[in-house]
């Protein structure tokens, strides 16, 4: 197999997903913006469904080298930079469309088992990381010492899978959300006397 | 209009909807439920759009009925109850099933700015009673003064509609999720010198 050709055509489904939607996508948009042939999208990928699997796994290696490439100088900042990343609308009109196609990929979950497995991977690592940077921030004294990592990082996976749903369903700025949420990291995690603290 | 008859097909509407999710959910579904005809059901609705307009109206009274029915001894209790309320999973297949559907409503509101419209009425109600009884907790002393009502309320929500999204697109039992957010309230509302505590 091509990969070259094969990475194209996952390429052209995201810029297709962000157009049409995951409802109303067809092998023929994706053709389209491939600017291939419907024949060789199925003859590297033999259905819709089987397409959307790889495209799962692609998005799932992108999401995965965005969240472990955050960091910071201290965790509070590596914490800051993860939120931000997660958070921010970097391309207002395609990342707002695709939140939307997610969030359609996400109700389909339920009636598909390979959907929901690659689903929760992305769940998770996000959770990881967030756990791993709030251990961190506790260690060096920045976070306080009663925060729960697991705990905390299961709240904010929360608040951030809501932030988006928010954000779509009712056509709302993502920025309030977040700002709850940076509110809630600033008065609940910092330590009364930072005793890592640099400044 | 015979509104038993209009009620008895919203009613259909809801336990088909529970049952085949709402991309796959056809007037004849419906009707089939409702052990109606579909031309009767067209008579009542032009449309599947239009018949789900009606049918958002419809679940927005009684989830509207069902936040402002909570109630508690003190606000803490109120507190408590609305978060049961909203994050138990009650019934369980049907349940599971028409959250899964609400999901699906949501990811299709950026198409649809009757649906927009509609579902941020049932964020809106949900923000209203939790900043209502935040308020009402820092009143009496038994929440933190350092709680900002509408900041905590907007930071609650999105946390709540997390928990759902989560939930459908992992499969993973809410509880999880709602112990992270009842943790927080326990943690974080509570103030130090309950002043009106009766305990």
């Amino acid at each position: 197999m091509d990969d070259d050709t094969a990475t194209e055509i996952l390429e052209a489904t995201y810029r297709a997903l962000c157009q049409h939607g995951y409802a109303a996508l067809t092998v023929k948009d994706i053709a389209v913006e491939a600017d291939q042939s419907k024949a060789l999208i199925h003859y590297y990928y033999d259905s819709k469904e089987n397409l959307f699997r790889e495209f799962l796994d692609f998005l799932y290696e992108r999401y995965t080298a965005r969240i472990l490439a955050v960091n910071g100088r201290t965790p509070r900042q590596a914490l800051d930079s993860l939120l931000d990343t997660v958070l921010t609308e970097r391309r207002p009109t395609p990342g707002a469309n695709f939140r939307t196609a997610l969030l359609e990929i996400k109700a389909q979950a339920p009636y598909n088992d390979a959907f929901r497995t690659q689903l929760a991977k992305f769940d998770t690592v996000l959770f990881d990381r967030l756990r791993e940077i709030i251990s961190a921030g506790i260690e060096t004294g920045e976070f306080d010492s009663a925060v729960e990592p697991a705990v905390a990082a299961q709240f904010l996976v929360t608040a951030i899978t809501g932030a988006h749903a928010r954000h779509v369903a009712t056509d709302r700025s993502i920025d309030q959300f977040s700002e709850a949420i940076t509110r809630y990291v600033e008065t609940h995690f910092r330590a009364e006397t930072p005793a890592g603290a640099t400044r």
